[in-house]
């Protein structure tokens, strides 16, 4: 459970760190905490999916003596933005002139045509040389869809997806990108 | 990743055993499945978090030797219908008379309340008497305004909540259930 006083503690340790020194999913998690605590957004990401392998009982409760990574079929991050549902992958790529597709897995990538088939918004959030883009999921897919290649070239990224800006309170506020490139998608019962 | 093929195990399987056979989770499971393969919704089940407490490394890859169960803050179930973001836990009681109000935690009610305010339809599927009843998001809120029980009770149940009816494909066909209730929700663009 989060409390407001947990948000402080972890805005204080930014202030000691550079945002270098966070990796993307714990800025991301940040920004979603931060989301949720403001009442803007209510996102989250989803837990690895464990099989368990070995469960038993003792007088706290049960203990997994032994599990597995299973492969997710959804991508990480899902929820919900001014009623509509929201759902990205983060990836980090230390490779300075593309992003290999080997980071995303296939039914992964089949998951994501389905969530654009079913009017969701879905997107990739890529650090690469230090810069973080959105690139949407109709963009990522139009590239699949004419190139053949194992990996996404920066210039591509640089100019189809969308810089998200480091900042202090959120530490990458994506949601103001989604608010500009998605704006037809917001419409609302009232403006009908 | 889920073949066609595998579809057509579980429905063999289903049609060796009565539905009383499984349990509440295995035919919201099956009737997700469903959903997906017939393209009419993606709806998952959140895995549990765990919190992973000693991971180790062999020539296969991760092992995780010690774990818990961490007590998620989200609903179990959530996805995406005709472009809205849904949301739902699923619980069974063997209370006759009445739902006990434990089986639902604090912070997943404070949770349901958000996704309330932040527009999404959210609700619980309550088995009762054998029997699976669909409880609107609001009208839970409702009852918790308006009542200091620690449970709810099955007339109120019967009353406000929504008979969901077994059937063969899928088992528990609840979105029907909800393009009835949800009707003024599921506006279009083309529509405005």
């Amino acid at each position: 459970m989060k409390y407001p006083n947990n948000i402080n503690k972890v805005y204080q340790k930014m202030a000691t760190y550079s945002n270098r020194g966070m990796d993307l999913e714990e800025e991301i998690n940040l920004t979603n905490e931060y989301y949720v605590e403001k009442n803007r957004a209510l996102i989250y990401k989803k837990p690895t999916p464990i099989g368990l392998a070995d469960v038993s009982y003792n007088d706290k409760g049960r203990i997994i003596n032994r599990a597995y990574f299973k492969e997710p079929s959804t991508l990480d991050y899902n929820g919900l933005y001014k009623g509509k549902y929201i759902e990205f992958e983060a990836k980090v790529t230390q490779n300075r002139t593309s992003f290999p597709l080997a980071n995303i897995h296939e039914h992964q990538i089949t998951h994501l045509k389905r969530v654009l088939e079913h009017q969701g918004i879905v997107f990739l959030i890529i650090k690469i040389n230090d810069l973080v883009y959105l690139l949407k999921g109709n963009d990522f897919v139009e590239f699949l869809n004419h190139n053949n290649r194992k990996s996404i070239p920066y210039d591509f990224i640089k100019e189809t997806g969308y810089l998200i800006k480091y900042g202090f309170n959120p530490p990458l506020d994506y949601l103001n990108i989604v608010d500009e490139i998605y704006k037809e998608d917001f419409y609302d019962k009232e403006n009908c």
